[in-house]
């Protein structure tokens, strides 16, 4: 019944996507999305198990056997969504603005502005193109990764590979390497030029966005739901800011944001529905596809958005991640093979694992920042009752400090914990980036031309 | 040290391909394709055995167990190649002609011949980006039906899905649905009119192209090297036809066929890598992920390069061997599980499977029909001694047929004679396509403006 509605608004949509924005059918084949996977998961996931994808879910009594990867399934309704979406982003252009079967005449026939106009924009549809190019490479990556384990040193590289054409259309169509100075540093530093060109280290800097935002999703990782959810959260925040731009923004900066808009609409809607599936109590894992593509969703649009920046603000609560977990990364802390919240079958509850110091005492240098950490709540020492050595620490993730900061907790919990601290962030950067941002940098392309 | 020599002679194609044709590019990256992939195939062929992609080699003594899906890797290692390809295609658009960066300028300001030139060629990079998203997709078709042995009504549309983006790039560029009329038929039915429309059924014919000619290289399969040799023998034909194009043709038509030539060159490259594994006697199976890339590149090249109906005249082995199969397929005589021949291990030959109609006997009205085949030496019928009935007779498959033809053989054998025969039908139909095409339709787009 409820699908049917779904159903039914989604048609609608579609029809009214033909006059009105593009955007109408984003949400319309969002809806679709949504139903798809919905309805596909609960068929395919004994398909999984049976050629071996699958997973004990830890934190559960019992320790269920769930079907893994399923997050391969929300990535390729998406893809498959975004193919059937093309006719219709493109509809004005193919039918009501030509006669019919795209512009085909010579150019050089073309003198006045009103004609150009009907000029299917064969550069929209390169990014387009490249984008949904661009993710689909990297569900592949991700299907390897689930399928064969790949070694780190193997899979660090290939998102980069997978977005080169990502990077070509952005070298056609823009090729803009500048990036704005603060007006502090301008003065001081670049004799006052309010822009440096940054040349192919922009490129180099995109392909790591591409590197990066895959794997912090992945990083972030091993309780019901946060996967999915964080990515969700991401994708609404990135809405906020699109929404923004539409509403008020400059008319040259609307172009970008929607294009932003329309990929990402598609991806909640098969989130949202693989959330359901995965959220506590997990009736299946998502597995490195799914994290591998919502990521790249966020670097394909940070960089053909020409707001990568502003993207990787979002990221914060990822970063933070990352760099929490560097001393265990890079052992200077002992690091487990497992980091996950160690689960207490009689309360029900998740408690911090922790890394024993006793056996392997972590680097000399690093005791007293431990201990600073400790005195700042950033993280959990444990003492010796006697000696006051140090025996133990909470292990260096973003999950377990929150446990830290807030007590054992219920797995859901736990989860919503997270979210809504990613949220509350994700919201003060934004707020940050547009109220902060015009005073540093002199403008804010909210309100004035970039 | 073979390797070696190869990787100098691509470096120096790819470095003269900046001022010489893109083809050099494409015959660069086909032969860093063919190292890659003949490096990756032993390498990664245990983790295939491991999770359980594997099968029995039935044609030889003690059935070894051979990794499959390994046509994968060579179809990844292609998509992998055509990314680093496109800055070369396109190199002269982007650094020699423009300022570098591309040309971004407003299409206003520009009025005379020389500077639209310098344009860059958006529409050709949308039929480049196209073309890679619908073999991508169709690897990840194939990557599921070796995983999860999809169904034949699942995964029949599937190839379909997959050219979305080709097709809508054909609308957008060229959106051309005329065909020509043989001059005999126009002349009675047309009212003498050339060209008729076709419309939407054109884009219908183009889409059951897409899911022909996947379907079509994975029917005729089952020999050591036949999969991938008959790809390499299609792949040759369709060079073979490009060539006289560029060499001879008329300069309107040169475009596809550099198109062409640049989609296939690479592929060649990656195939005979594979094939060198995959002959007899086999050390890898290629799975169905390569037959459905193999067949689509065929389809994209023959769609975007606008000549479907002559690559259709390269696909008469795999028609006939369809058309062959039609009264087993649709059971009007039995047909068992595996058409297979048969392997004798006395002898180390290859026999022709049979099919059992004593104990169910074929459709009545089929009878004579079967009789008048056997006649023509088209199968082998087997008499009962006694009462002259029906008892067997060989399954109908191109593979058995060569065996009637020319009796039983070793695997290499049947495998180079059946590739020898479809590489003097592709011939004929390539000369009768040239030849006897412009008596029909009164000129050869070979020689005079089409």
């Amino acid at each position: 019944m409820f699908s049917l509605i779904l159903l039914i608004a989604a048609t609608v949509l579609l029809y009214y996507s033909r006059t009105e924005s593009a955007i109408y059918a984003a949400i319309g084949f969002s809806l679709y999305g949504y139903i798809a996977t919905d309805k596909l998961i609960p068929r395919v996931g004994p398909s999984f198990i049976k050629i071996g994808l699958f997973g004990k879910d830890m934190s559960k009594p019992g320790k269920p056997v769930l079907p893994e990867t399923i997050g391969a399934v929300a990535a390729l309704v998406y893809i498959m969504i975004m193919f059937f979406c093309i006719p219709f982003i493109f509809f004005r252009y193919m039918v009501i603005e030509t006669q019919g079967g795209g512009q085909r005449e010579s150019t050089i026939e073309l003198l006045n502005n009103d004609q150009l106009k009907t000029f299917f924009p064969h550069n929209k549809l390169s990014e387009y193109l490249s984008s949904i190019l661009c993710l689909e490479s990297t569900i592949i990556i991700g299907i390897c990764d689930d399928l064969f384990d790949l070694r780190w040193r193997h899979k660090f590289p290939l998102p980069a590979i997978a977005a080169i054409p990502l990077l070509l259309v952005y070298y056609v169509d823009f090729g803009v390497t500048y990036v704005l100075v603060p007006t502090i540093v301008k003065d001081c530093l670049f004799h006052g030029k309010k822009l440096i060109n940054l040349g192919v280290f922009y490129y180099l800097y995109m392909a790591s966005m591409a590197i990066f935002c895959p794997n912090s999703i992945n990083i972030l990782a091993g309780v019901n739901g946060l996967e999915v959810g964080q990515s969700i959260v991401l994708a609404m925040l990135a809405l906020i800011n699109d929404t923004l731009y539409l509403t008020m923004g400059i008319p040259t900066a609307r172009d970008s944001h929607r294009f932003s808009a329309i990929l990402i609409i598609p991806f909640l809607g098969v989130s949202l529905a693989l959330f359901k599936w995965n959220k506590w109590p997990a009736k299946v894992f998502v597995g490195d596809t799914y994290c591998y593509f919502a990521g790249m969703v966020f670097a394909v649009v940070g960089i053909l958005g020409h707001f990568s920046k502003t993207m990787l603000l979002l990221f914060i609560p990822q970063i933070l991640n990352f760099i929490y977990s560097c001393p265990q990364l890079f052992k200077i802390v002992p690091c487990p093979r497992h980091r996950l919240p160690k689960f207490n079958e009689t309360d029900g509850l998740l408690y911090t694992s922790r890394a024993n110091l006793k056996e392997e005492p972590p680097k000399k240098w690093f005791i007293p920042i431990l201990k600073l950490l400790n005195k700042l709540k950033l993280i959990d020492v444990e003492y010796h009752p006697k000696d006051g050595s140090i025996v133990s620490c909470s292990n260096m993730t973003l999950i377990n400090l929150t446990l830290v900061w807030f007590g054992p907790m219920r797995e859901d919990q736990l989860c919503n914990t997270i979210l809504l601290l990613q949220f509350m962030v994700g919201i003060l950067a934004l707020i940050g980036r547009h109220a902060i941002g015009s005073i540093i940098f002199g403008h804010d392309n909210l309100w004035t031309i970039r």
